[in-house]
């Protein structure tokens, strides 16, 4: 080689969704360069191990909150000489949704929950690469199944408008959201219910863990 | 580092609009490994001299066509030991809209036409990288004016539907298809004209090279 190679990473954006918000887990730098620092859970690619940066990202978050997610998918590259002071250095950032149950139980006390619109400093570029994966969900929602994910497997239909609702930022009409999603065919009727004997809700599914495109807006 | 660095490329594909259909341009490889097979235009990033992957794939479509893009897109990393023979390698795939004349204008004479249906065997995983940017216009083109990209500056109403329908694959119906775009509000109609005296066909242009989202089909 002739250049100097770059320093290969992988970093996720774990979105969840808490108090009818978007939030995402971070964890504090416990290293140099940015020790202290809040940071997204990432590490180095391992050329002899990961099979892909995909796998790189799985065995990270692996190791460091115990869990894989059910909805992973690559964001972008983030490269550049500024973004990390050692060296040139380019990310691979990925997204997941994780519903907040899941990801409050797996992962270590070390991770800290914050919401999207109060982000902390944090270290790199990891502001800008979160910018850009709720811009990517909140681009991707009006049109496709992407929030179910951050639901648990069976919720009922309020739930389920709540969530689109917290992401699109807007009000939906309860009426015509039901309608929609009926329309769509993407949930399937469980046989339990919650909530009091008088007005039980009925909880649903997704039929199968597929995306679906369709506009719900 | 404890792990061998992986190697890091970029790579371009370059779609155009030709004979109706939609072509890419490939080269022949004069190395090894796969010497002699068509491949994407592409090459190592320079971490003393690119400021970015994007920094990266600009200058190598200056090295080796001769032009900047007006569009060029991110598409996604492709990585892996299996990919090229030499070492784990990633490569960072972008996508870059051209008007035909200008491609062809602009291109070495060893760069090739090849429709994107019709591909020949492909140097790496390029045959993989090709879909995914063929499927990435496609499903961006219905409610985008990312069409336009591949057209000249100034184009009819006929070509802008004839662009519109080559990448979606559908025929579209005129007099809708107008309507949609006057609703739309993104062309700005020039004063030139071209075709016979009889019946001149006005000439249009986007309104500026942002994207606009809305369905067409």
């Amino acid at each position: 080689m002739d250049f100097p190679n770059p320093l290969v990473t992988v970093d996720a954006v774990l979105l969840t969704l808490r108090d009818g918000g978007l939030e995402i887990a971070l964890h504090q730098r416990d290293r140099e360069p940015f020790l202290g620092a809040m940071a997204l859970p990432g590490g180095v690619v391992h050329a002899d191990e990961d099979t892909s940066t995909e796998d790189s990202i799985r065995r990270v978050l692996r190791d460091k909150t115990g869990f894989e997610p059910r909805y992973l998918e690559q964001l972008q590259v983030f490269s550049g000489q500024d973004r990390d002071p050692r060296q040139w250095s380019l990310s691979v950032a990925y997204v997941a949704l994780v519903p907040a149950a899941e990801l409050e139980a797996a992962t270590r006390a070390e991770f800290r929950f914050v919401s999207v619109d109060a982000l902390p400093p944090l270290a790199f570029d990891h502001a800008a690469i979160v910018g850009a994966a709720v811009k990517r969900l909140r681009g991707k929602s009006s049109y496709s199944t992407l929030p179910f994910f951050l639901l648990p497997e069976s919720f009922t239909l309020t739930q389920l408008q709540h969530t689109y609702e917290a992401i699109l930022q807007t009000r939906l009409e309860k009426s015509n959201f039901r309608r929609k999603m009926e329309a769509w065919d993407v949930l399937e009727a469980t046989s339990d219910y919650v909530g009091g004997a008088q007005r039980p809700a009925r909880l649903y599914r997704l039929k199968d863990f597929t995306l679906f495109d369709r506009s719900v807006a």
